[in-house]
């Protein structure tokens, strides 16, 4: 029998830890900070990939690829951009043999050098707008890592947008977050609240960042995806321009956009178990596992028969399933192995379940056993992966309604700092923001729009605020 | 009217490069060696990936992830190996804004790494075989590039895989092959020789190299994928080891596999014409485009109806349709633009068309335009499209065939050396190759599998030959 997980109550972040390793999700290398994403994790980035492809392309935006590297001169090029990266970045000094003239930099993300290309590729307004998207690896380097959740070369998409005004640059970038927020509640099962960012916390270079945040099981919160609205700060740098409709060159207006392999720490931290992985069905690798039960070679053989047409049934259905008939290991071994790696609903099928015509349906997230008549076992399926889906959001959703509080004074902030999210009015000044983060470990996470802003005092400070925004602790 | 293309008489490479900027498919960057893959060749990468992916899957491989930097010490650890990459790596010196302990190397193939991991996950015969693929970008340093051909960054698939036994890997690196040549000729409509590589011209580590080449128009050679038996080199350099059936501990038999972007240049270069790409079907981003022809806003809203209907049926078989009813530009614009870019069937719809219930359809490859009448206009599109594909190929197939020569003598070899691929007896001296090479730039490209093989006289030295192997100038 394999080893049972460190549970959540002895600690979240030892269990979560253990879970990615033991489902075979990622593990360690001997490369600082970067991990090897194993088959088990590579599908669900796959699954991830795919819906997410689709719904860009369904909006208009079309891939591509730039270079990994990227000459120094570029980041240099936008002030706040390099500032914030510098800290990050892998350098390639040597190459062919030979000492580089200019070093290149590990793309820490690409505004830069697809801004060069932009300056080629666009001439007039007919050109607008440019909706490119480019799915690639990155690196930043970080000083503490942890699988998924942050590390130091990572997976992702980064949309790069060019549009005629400002108006059209803001409402693509409100349009790819609410496909960010849709994925992950439609598909993730994980509730989250959209808002911008504080002016401390957006990204280095954009006039403005939104983000989507999470709450995992811990109260932590997690973001999980941003869009920003650059301006014409890149476009200045790197004098992306156009002729305009009045005959002038005008700097287009730009945003960028990304979600990476960190949404599979949040699809681990938002629906997980003690027992192991739990997978929401529209993005599970596997949806139905079904395990032969039986003896002798010709109960084996009579029950294999019968799982591989309720197999080829619920194909015809568009789900994945895996027929076990290795009779080498045991049904409790099985049985542990694939609620470990989220398998969404186990079938077990045995001599006896043949004569009644039934089978035994367990279910992940409840884990509990149904007999099923197996002439309605496909329907069975079907409605309960429905069923599943629905279940894992609002489990999510309630628990972080109930750890969602108002909270009125330091004290309060205090008090509450590790019980998540915290909505306080602060009075926008970053010293505010920087003794909550270090007094209390929390950030500002976002301004939810759909938080009414009223006017009060700040918690910090006790100074003027425009409103409420969600402090938390994060990751 | 947009610029026409340098034609192919006027110098192949030209034309080459003219063409893949044009059709914008790829463009060059300032990072040395780089290209942007731009939309309409990232659409082809797309399709190539999505195909060979699902063969991938079909036989038993799955996907992961390894890091892209590798430690400078893991290549040295196998002797052959660091020999053959060593001059075109690249280096990361810094990161974090210090120098680092030990350097990384950009990965120029992951054979290193990736046996670091098999090493941690295998322990026993019940391990194997494992068939691993990853999607990655790499790098290798190059002096002469061209785009798609030969650039410093490129995309690809590297598939690695343990066996048990050493007939298990044998079997496994030629099943591989035998996909990437059924790739090349099904669906690129590419023909390819399937062969051994010369000992020099093996994979550096590898007991033995395997490769589909194809010959472009210009009658050189294109190397298109290659499958290496690894034998035990790398489990042996990095102790991947299993207890086998006996009970004792063997070090795995292993092979590794891979095709690039330089597919791409291998599709342009075999179907392309003067006007511009030419794409096989199966691999087309777009198969039909229905031109919208009309004066007034009448005659074009009731032509872009009927357009729409027949894209929507169309679109019910799964083909990709483009609707062009753009009123800024003529019909000729259109026409050269869509040939450019490799639209494989126009639709020309227009007034006079909709009153006789006709259209007309062009064919991208023969150029030829037929009537069609709109009822019958689904099961000719489709009926056009499998015939091109077909096409296409023969084509390819008869050009090939024609220029194929059986040379005996180092005169022949001679007069021939640019005339496509010649079958020459060859004593399997590195010598003789070498003296081939530098003085008709001609390669060995490999011995066929299915070129009968019989003794002979080296054409270079006059020594004892095992049988004909192909020699060529290459790319």
């Amino acid at each position: 029998m394999a080893d049972k997980l460190i549970p959540r109550e002895k600690g979240f972040s030892e269990w979560y830890v253990d879970l990615v390793q033991k489902a075979k999700l990622a593990d360690y290398s001997d490369v600082k900070g970067c991990m090897v994403i194993r088959p088990n994790g590579y599908a669900l980035w796959e699954n991830i990939r795919d819906v997410l492809d689709g719904q860009f392309k369904a909006t208009g935006h079309k891939n591509a690829y730039f270079p990994m590297l990227i000459p120094e001169s570029y980041l240099k090029k936008e002030a706040e951009h390099v500032e914030g990266f510098n800290p990050q970045l892998a350098v390639v000094t040597h190459a062919g043999g030979a000492k580089l003239e200019e070093p290149y930099v590990i793309r820490p993300t690409s505004e830069t050098i697809i801004n060069r290309s932009f300056s080629k590729w666009i001439q007039s307004y007919r050109d607008l707008p440019l909706l490119i998207n480019q799915w690639a690896n990155v690196m930043r380097w970080e000083m503490r890592t942890r699988l998924f959740l942050r590390t130091t070369e990572f997976l992702w998409q980064e949309g790069h947008t060019c549009h005629e005004t400002e108006a059209d640059a803001e409402a693509e970038t409100l349009r790819m977050l609410d496909i960010y927020r849709a994925f992950a509640e439609d598909y993730m099962a994980m509730p989250v609240i959209t808002g911008r960012k504080s002016e401390s916390e957006k990204f280095a270079g954009a006039l403005r960042t939104y983000s989507i945040e999470a709450m995992m099981q811990d109260k932590k919160a997690l973001q999980a995806g941003t869009s920003h609205n650059l301006g014409q700060n890149f476009a200045k740098a790197f004098d992306t321009v156009f002729q305009g409709r009045d005959g002038q060159q005008h700097h287009v207006w730009q945003t960028s956009w990304g979600v990476s392999t960190r949404l599979i720490g949040g699809l681990i931290m938002t629906h997980s178990d003690d027992a192991g992985l739990v997978v929401p069905p529209r993005l599970a690798p596997t949806h139905v596992v079904i395990i032969v039960i039986g003896k002798s070679p010709e109960e084996r053989a009579a029950v294999l028969a019968k799982a591989e047409a309720v197999a080829a049934d619920l194909r015809r259905h568009g789900l994945s399933v895996l027929v076990d008939n290795d009779e080498t290991k045991g049904p409790g071994f099985k049985y542990f192995e694939y609620e470990l790696q989220g398998v969404c609903l186990r079938m077990e099928l045995g001599p006896k379940d043949l004569a009644k015509e039934q089978c035994v349906v367990a279910r992940r997230d409840t884990r509990e056993k149904q007999f099923v008549p197996l002439a309605s076992a496909v329907d069975h399926v079907r409605a309960q992966l429905e069923e599943m889906q629905r279940a894992l959001f609002l489990k999510a959703k309630a628990f972080r309604d109930a750890h969602t509080f108002e909270v009125n004074s330091w004290d309060e902030l205090t008090a509450r700092a590790d019980e998540g999210f915290l909505q306080a009015h602060w009075c926008e000044s970053p010293a505010c923001e920087k003794k909550a983060k270090d007094a209390l470990q929390v950030t500002t996470r976002n301004r939810p729009f759909d938080l009414k802003q009223e006017p009060g005092s700040c918690v910090v400070c006790g100074g003027a605020s425009p409103g409420r925004i969600v402090f938390a602790r994060a990751y």
